[in-house]
């Protein structure tokens, strides 16, 4: 008992924490835990949670980084998707149906996100997710058991025997992991995406008559038109999403049905097949069973693979977000082409200052990202034998990646993007000394207006000559090849 | 209701974001929710948080990642700190002393950790840090204010023209990166590597006396004895302490008096040193201030330095680690030269399987660690001009190695290391075909029991002619050089 | 001239060191330069040399690295590649037929690497390689005009004017760059990765009825067949060519047309799509013009997705040769599971000793291809505006991934895995405690004899019986699912 | 020979090259090889070069990249110094005086790089660097066998039993590694950063009077000067070298003396120290044996520390180049503060244009270096057991960042840095709003002139009044704390 306290003590359930610091404001300590037992014998677990002694166990061992570093949210929701999945096909297989159903709801509770509170446990525990997929299989066999009107710990419904059957954490661990990316992928990450590219194809139309400067090496170059240089910005986007996309073909394949070695001891003939086509039915996405068991076991190149494309994708907008910075640097002192919005005091010292903090944000997750790729990488190559062990720390790098790009695009998009302003006259200024600002107003006014090339509007206007035209910088003529 | 309170102590959910933007249909706001105020106008902040406009602003602005995405606890407490210092100088230089005691009573309480629940702002916000600076300075401002018997969001204590005074995110922000990793440095890494350190180090005498095949290119070599090998893994950690002491010459140089550009402006003269002098006395570590404030504000090369010394201390524990589960491979199968500790059960689907999942989860934490290092040195390269924008990231980062690195250290060497026992039988089945395992044995036993050479007691026990000795392989003569 | 001979003397060349170090044995030095000349002014160049004054410019501006850091030999002869089909497309667009065929004509000496010594000058240039395609132009130039029959420096083929004709650097080079990589790819990396996936294929046939222990963990768990373990392998080679195959759509888009900032001012219209029609004829590689030329100047994203891809390979390598050190590792003390190929003596203190040294120089290089991605990652985010000037390095660091890990996995299959024989003995040994290894030979041979399975040639040659098959280990039940 | 044949045509050597090319013009084939032999039997050699059996077997069996990827020049020469020193302690431990004396003078020339020809081998190799160990062996026997007027190849001077005596390949690479680390460092990289170090320095103190705008998050913040933003990139610099200082004291260890496996097998009682006391004196560093050989063997944290060091300054110098660059943006459309240095045409397209290529280079190359860094770490935590074989990958790419560094920081230096000029009109345009550029010069001019503070000369100039002074922004207030 002094060691759970003890572990409770330094383990990061707020409510643990409290019972401790307070007991005599709780119930008895008597009565807040009971007994759960496995294969090393019994151990005390908190009454209100629906773990078991495995659960318990990893809590004891493996004290690293405190609640923040918990599995994170999607992997858990994906073992409800794949346990509620599981529990289907092994009733077309024997499985008890009073049993499979109550495994079914549970572990749709699971999938809805109403017992994230049961998974404590954090990334770094055994390299398979062992211990979060006992984690699985104990809170789905203790609500099952409930369902069912039988108690907590008792093991009415047995977690290795009916929720993880025919199954093994070397198999359902990389499974998770590929439904919680592709899930997260195609459900957040890739409209976060499109919603930017959106908002970027959107300004390149915006800004598609307004001739500027043209920057090679920092320095001045040729002009080029604001909507073209967006038009550069929204192809990334779109390019990073096809590259996101080609690598789901690999992320759509699950280990499931390969047990501990690959081999798919212990399962029966066709539970992959079946069970691939259920995890694709319960989540709409076109998931298949893996051609290669034990290439799903002991590496996780898909992992790498998708983590290089979000890494490609993250340097595509490092490069966006501090063009748009830089473009809009100043007020006065900058570039000061573009105008962005003002979204919260800029400076505790400088009242008034506004700063690019979106893109800050942004570039800031970038870094990360490509660090976490690098963990990824490391992780995905050091695997040994018929198991990497990197699966937890692989998953939760690329999730997290995943995650932090997504919502940084969005919040870049929404609070960045979508208000940018060209700033005309400023542009115009720094064409100046070539043609003048007024003039340059005047002709693209015209030109707009008329739905006549620039040229025409220039010399319609006798603003240029034709020679002076060609002489001087022309912006009809810089903006495009020749005919 | 409840459910938006929580949540808007969290993040910015769109449900709650929406649910604030019609208030009518939630409680009366005068009881639910305060109107703070800064220079972009009012705005509603949950009554029973301390934090003021410019949070709840950043909160709105920057959804990214979620409740797991909070600034360092480390940070938070580091801003505690700081604060208090910065109340305590401003006083010597004109702050009215029943604010500023009432500052730094506030500030204490930061540091202890009693307001951690006001700090809701996600690491993805303003590269400078600066809404983190005046999360801090609203919270301390309000605190600080109700110590003097004022309320909430009346400014009697003002965030920045007290709490904030003499100072700008642009100094505070990286101040307080310094003292946070310094702190976490010098608390909790150092020592959990010591601790690692001295079981290694034990283990290495324990083993002194055990001689076994060596391998090299994981190929049989000459012999060395276990403690031998052990002798290297202690060597390497303790140099890795060395490596990351070395660093902490620049990490214990603070920023603070630089202010918005480096110059100092809005600060008197001398402030920068008393400050620096007053967070030393605070933290007992010697702290001084930085000797050029425009290198403190614009790069984070001291983060990027000790992320180098940690990615070192990764690299070398990843090494310990792979060499202390393939050394305890097996049980019947691999090199089973070392038995390693059962902590639970280690397969579902094998029952009985003992699991090397402390160097799993060590190796694990080294893999985010490398990522983590490249993190810092994409963002730490990346500053413009007078400020690098990267701080939350360089600093979230680094002090999320540590934490990792040191917790991870301390679970391996508790649940592993020191627990790691020399499996005799088989470390001398492998030099069997040499001298054979009871010879072996019996000499071992003599030469420790008698304070013999091996050598010495081969010969005397009569398992070996000295020619013999000479021809086979020796293992005295082969763990040493010769005289 | 005396700064001429200072840079010959620092400059790498070993033609001009010798020269320089014995003078007496050449021709005199003031017959051995002559006089070119750019915008600069005049310079002196090496007679022997057909570069011109921008070269020679270059080498004494950017002594970096010394000769190892020549530019790539593929994008030195890209360049004889689309300046041959420049100059035809050019007259199409009436460049004076007699000056193309020339510079096509010395171009496709270029390409075929008969001027390579031509090309002197290094990666650490401008980042735009501007350099690079003015030594392009200027050695095409100087060696058309001679095939003319005029002299060189002569400009009667001019570097600019012809050579150069409706292009700028800023789209020449990203053009070469990816007619560089996806050469390499197609004809060197791909071809080589095929020969190892075939190589483990074949292995993994013919290893299929060899039944050995699986480790998960390192640790002894179920059995697979030696066959099983390989298909492993070559499903993670198989793969890997998809993932590069994958990333060749973006890599087939030549930025060429687009000029100094993709407006494709100074060319004509078609002329892009015609030159990359031209490029993708001469390559017999389905090249196009890029859908949007800003993209493909301002950003490199198609090389960090391809060096995606390759550290991708490279992670799944780094497995897959541990392994095969590890199984190989004994030969007494190790698994021992697999006899490596003996290609050189192993050690110089150890004669007879046989080391995975293939192994090593793959997974050296492996580590070298994952530093080269992050680097080219970096260079991929820090484009400003208009153009990307990290274009050589990125180049640089992919091609040399290319072909150090195309190479390696060539070494690696002709000198290990063809080689890789399976030590049956200690294969069935490691098995042994379960039915004995006579029995399991007796029944492997007798299975794979008479085409039945291992369970019936185990019960009919009573090895065992049937309860004791299920009872005890059983490989034929073990290596796959049940019916 | 048909095997040597085709060997030596895909070899890179050029000589051996041209001799198949053309044949008839060289000797006859049959007189251009000798046979060399080693416990593999015996070898065709090209009779020219003096290296032996082991070295050519390399060669054939490691096609890996090309000559460009041969082992790093300043590993050859730490040969030289190494094989010279063990000569001469040797000779104090029983070597016939007469080899021994031979052995160094032809070690002397290895080290001179004399022999540099002779040292064919590319990095990817053994991982232990054995080859490149028995290149310098073979190269060393045979030149010390001419010395004593003994023909190649006849081992009068024995490869293993003189040259190599006492060593064992796996304590001499790790050696040698050490060696030309620290040399590089010292003699090389260390100048180049304070010859950078010292001209920012000097721009620092040039442009303290210079007031100019402050950037923090790319916007206009107070002033500062520009003698003061330099000097945050000197001390940037000056940190840089303290970072790589302070990692020198681990690079000092040697592993000499630690054999095989580290336990000094096969070598004498103080043969370590003395060898170290040796290579102190030949180099003038103060080298010492390492204190636990197994550390020294098994991993190369000193590499991985001193790569991060050199990581830490690749992010400065990404810094201060990306600041300069933006700096000297324009002419008309950037920052246009700074005026960098012409040192080429620029532009292909744009002539007259600009560029600031020496801070390009200088980009890419710390790109490069971040990715080396990776590779270093990926190396240097993969070792197994007593040897890490990633050796010569982990020294290659620690000496190329050094070398790449450190010339392309005097490149910087000598073309970029110590022109810089202050765009005094720009500058002050950009503060104009505030006081006025005629105005800003003449307070400037006097008070540098009269030695007096800024203020004081504004107010005898009369520009402005006291208030005035104070109500704007006043630059001699707002570059420095007030008093």
């Amino acid at each position: 008992m002094a060691m759970v306290l003890r572990r409770l003590a330094g383990a990061p359930s707020p409510a643990a924490a409290a019972l401790l610091l307070r007991p005599a404001l709780t119930r008895p300590i008597s009565s807040g835990f009971r007994e759960e037992r496995d294969t090393f014998g019994p151990i005390q677990v908190p009454n209100d949670k629906l773990w078991g002694a495995q659960t318990q166990r990893s809590l004891q061992n493996f004290d690293i980084g405190g609640e923040r570093e918990r599995m994170p949210v999607p992997i858990v929701r994906a073992f409800g998707v794949l346990k509620k999945c599981a529990a289907k096909v092994n009733m077309e297989y024997g499985l008890d149906p009073k049993i499979g159903k109550a495994i079914m709801q549970a572990a749709q509770e699971v999938a809805e996100g109403q017992l994230d509170d049961h998974f404590p446990l954090v990334i770094w525990q055994t390299g398979s997710g062992t211990q979060s997929n006992m984690n699985a299989n104990e809170v789905i066999a203790n609500r099952a058991a409930e369902i069912l009107g039988h108690k907590r710990g008792g093991k009415f419904v047995h977690p290795n025997d009916h929720v993880n059957r025919s199954q093994s954490s070397n198999d359902t661990f990389p499974t998770v992991m590929h439904i919680a990316a592709a899930t997260e992928i195609n459900s957040r990450f890739v409209p976060s995406l499109q919603q930017l590219h959106k908002s970027l194809d959107s300004k390149s139309v915006e800004f598609q008559d307004i001739i500027k400067i043209g920057r090679t090496h920092t320095q001045d170059a040729t002009p080029l038109t604001l909507g073209q240089e967006f038009s550069g910005y929204a192809t990334q986007v779109k390019y990073g999403i096809d590259r996101i996309v080609c690598t789901l073909t690999r992320m759509y394949q699950l280990a499931q049905g390969g047990t501990a070695v690959g081999t798919g001891l212990n399962t029966k003939k066709g539970f992959d097949v079946k069970i691939a086509a259920a995890v694709a039915e319960e989540t709409g996405l076109p998931f298949v069973t893996a051609e290669n068991k034990f290439e799903a076991l002991a590496a996780h190149d898909a992992f790498v693979e998708s983590s290089g494309a979000v890494n490609t994708i993250s340097a595509s907008l490092m490069k966006i977000a501090n063009d748009i910075r830089l473009l809009g640097s100043g007020p006065r002192c900058g570039l000061g082409e573009l105008i962005l919005p003002e979204n919260e005091p800029g400076s505790s010292i400088m009242p008034g200052k506004v700063n690019p903090t979106q893109c800050e944000a942004l570039t800031m997750v970038c870094a990360q990202v490509m660090g976490n790729h690098v963990g990824v990488t490391v992780g995905g190559s050091n695997g040994h034998f018929e198991l990497n062990v990197f699966k937890p720390m692989i998953a939760a790098a690329l999730l997290r990646s995943l995650r932090l790009l997504g919502d940084a695009s969005v919040s870049f998009e929404k609070n960045c993007v979508r208000g940018i302003q060209a700033n005309h006259k400023r542009i115009s200024q720094l064409l100046h000394e070539k043609i003048g600002y007024d003039n340059a107003a005047a002709v693209a006014k015209k030109a707009h207006k008329e739905g006549t090339t620039l040229k025409e509007a220039a010399l319609s206007l006798g603003v240029l000559t034709e020679p002076e035209f060609h002489e001087l910088v022309v912006p009809e003529k810089m903006i495009g090849p020749s005919d």
